[in-house]
């Protein structure tokens, strides 16, 4: 049997000390693919702490990747991949793009991209076809707000996983955020509205098309910064405390209860709250959600999608209302018809009814961990100790990359652009006062990027700013 | 081999009296389901016609379900479904609907609904299945406006049907009229507008939702009243002038070039032309589109949607911008996804290409021509000659019916809802000044209706309000 080194410290609770020390056992290869785990109860005893403990630190590994459930068996060790050493870089063959209307890149270091190969096409496809000649009532309309089915199965995954407090009802489905924002933007009454600087252009955007006038306020390690909202003026605010995009700051609890105080402080104050990839943190298990914090009668709007944990091109994306907006939703959109077709909500639902999809996640997230981990360890080992800054890389499918001494931000995209490298500025996600961004910073996003392109691309950036 | 009476009248066209020869022929009985029709040359010899003008009529009734081409053999008659008579009614039992939450009624004449029975269930499983495990490619971001095979597929069927003028580059599809009709809101900048009455309350409601300002414009035996719309100070008018929902109008030529100079006589007028149930024309072929009067050029934004000639639920629906609208378009919208997952594009665009589409537009309209017929017919004999006017009939899935004396609409409503037949009146279509409504006239939907149901409804109806 195993034995696990664990001298607990004060300050972290004793659960999160487990299972750091189980991932740190995985990382040196002391616990090793398909190895069974001790039983919850064995391993109480051994180190003196209770089953609750050892409960709660096997789920949090189990939901991250780093170990499997067995049903009626325990849990087992899954395949860990440390950060490859990056081989001598191929010869530069001339990047197609520029003879090309498609760039084709080399490397895809842009956001927004995922691992198609993470897609369950069996099991996706399997659902489909038994619904298609099962249900044929699938084929008339169907609530404005999505199918109960697939709503009750958003409100148990996020009660489970994001401590969101919500019913079914409360739960708007829709074809991406796009549209989702744009209805919202009618509910709460054309406020002004603060954005995170830098942050999203595309929800300046959409409340730009949908007519409301939009405020830039700063962003620090914390995330938005509170006192300038209050500045601000605006009435409802959009912020991503999860991991902040870009800059990838996750906002600790003080910060969080700043922000609904700021709700609070005066009526018809709402927070949009995108949980755009929260499903994927890596490090120690997500806060809960600003609309847990909230609950539902509070005046966050929790929005997310499954374009990261499925697919881009599969449009599903939904919010989560406070109850106080319920009447007001109803009153405009009522009478519409949904915009997700019925067999692909109906599809999803079974997803994660029959656990596939936390299956998926689980799956996901050593994937992409691994990944980040082997990326930026090529990189490191690239440009040398100390010569880069990593920031925000433990959540979501994209990090900030600083080079210490560049030759400019503008520069370093150009040069990655001839190298056959897709990456973007930091500078360009300032919706104002972009003078102010931190010098030679890009945006690396790995969703797209493949395993075995990892050393290629940190060869090829090395190459390009070298 | 059949002998044809043809008889040819001056001012309609050759084809169109070959058209209505043959079409009184079936009905008639004295062409048979199966029969094969005489080969295009020797039947235009017989005739002493062109064979084009053979050919045109062969189309045209192959393309609304009277006959079937079949590749290398000819043309063969299809089954015709005579008007039934009503037998005698089943003892009304008790309608569930009032112990239960759902109504559950015995006969839905509702609007909106179709026959999910011509759901092509086979052949969208096999192109999907064959798709998911093909094209994982698919899994990535499409287009804004749309996947291309999707639009070129829809822009070639609406050059062959509906003589719409267009590129597939002008073509957005989006998931359901309400969203595009949201997009257009900000593109045309927000004008006032006009609409018909009675009319889509929806149509009303969602421009509402983005801050538009409606007049309504009244509607006559011939649609929109274009002195009415001169006169309303709009600058965005919404028609259906293939069918006017919900009077049944069909708007003449000489009405639409009215409406054409109506938008030329001021800069940044534009006409929303909503053909939504053009597809399923019964007697003669339809107009050609607005659209295609404008050209390309012209102020006409054509607007349909796939609700009814697939399922309300498969949420597939498409405009056709003007191109001097593109640019704006590109500037507000180029950065959004498309809301249709890009699997169910592709399916309906191969589904479309291999003729699938066009051959089931041609079997649905058969089904629905029959069973109007065989509604309107039974009506007839359960009311009793003379006792009932029909408005409307020989387009889409609904009719007008008036009783010539009846209880007064608000009774009749109720009467049928006590006897389980749910429809709705017409004066609830009006935008305002429903004090003009005609007294005693229903809306009468058939799309979800069941043929062996068509008995039943007209003797409830009759045992409601006789």
């Amino acid at each position: 049997m195993m034995q696990l080194t664990f001298s607990p410290r004060p300050g972290t609770p004793l659960y999160e000390q487990l299972y750091r020390a189980v991932v740190a056992q995985i990382r040196a290869g002391q616990l090793k693919a398909g190895e069974r785990m001790p039983g919850k109860r064995s391993l109480a005893e051994q180190l003196a702490v209770s089953v609750n403990t050892v409960d709660a630190a096997y789920q949090m590994l189990a939901a991250e990747g780093w170990l499997e459930a067995r049903e009626r068996s325990g849990f087992f060790v899954l395949p860990y991949h440390p950060p490859l050493a990056p081989p001598a870089p191929a010869p530069a063959a001339a990047p197609p793009r520029a003879q090309s209307p498609d760039p084709g890149w080399r490397y895809d270091l842009s956001t927004g991209g995922v691992d198609t190969g993470l897609f369950p096409f069996r099991t996706w496809g399997r659902i489909q076809r038994e619904l298609l000649y099962s249900r044929p009532g699938l084929l008339a309309r169907g609530d404005a707000r999505g199918d109960g089915e697939l709503r009750a199965a958003i409100a148990a995954h996020l009660r489970a996983w994001r401590a969101v407090d919500c019913d079914p009802e409360q739960i708007v489905v829709g074809a991406g955020v796009e549209y989702l924002i744009s209805l919202l933007a009618r509910v709460v009454g054309s406020p002004i509205t603060a954005l995170e600087n830098p942050g999203y252009a595309r929800t300046r955007r959409i409340l730009h098309n949908n007519g409301i006038r939009c405020v830039a306020v700063g962003v620090d390690g914390q995330g938005l910064d509170p006192a300038a909202l209050a500045a601000s003026g605006a009435r409802l605010v959009y912020v991503t405390p999860s991991h902040q995009f870009p800059t990838g700051a996750v906002m600790p609890a003080g910060r969080r209860s700043q922000l609904l105080n700021w709700a609070a402080a005066a009526p018809g104050r709402f927070i949009i709250e995108d949980d755009y990839d929260s499903e994927f943190r890596f490090d120690v298990r997500p806060l809960p959600s600003l609309q847990g914090m909230a609950g539902r009668e509070g005046p966050v709007i929790y929005l997310s999608t499954f374009s990261r944990s499925l697919a881009p091109s599969i449009r599903i994306a939904y919010m989560v209302l406070p109850l106080p907006l319920l009447t007001r939703f109803e009153a405009a959109y009522g009478g519409y018809s949904s915009t997700v077709s019925r067999f692909e909500q109906q599809t999803l639902a079974i997803y994660m009814d029959e656990g596939h999809f936390a299956r998926q996640l689980a799956r996901a997230r050593g994937r992409y961990r691994a990944r980040m981990e082997a990326l930026t360890g090529a990189l490191e080992e690239a440009f040398g100790p100390g010569a880069l800054e990593f920031y925000g890389q433990h959540t979501g499918l994209h990090f900030l990359l600083r080079l210490k001494e560049g030759p400019g931000e503008g520069e370093m995209v150009r040069r990655a652009a001839d190298a056959g490298v897709r990456l973007a500025g930091l500078s360009g996600y300032y919706l104002s006062g972009a003078a102010r961004c931190p010098a030679n910073t890009v945006v690396v996003g790995y969703g797209a990027l493949k395993d075995e392109q990892v050393a290629g691309a940190a060869a090829a950036l090395r190459a390009a700013w070298g």
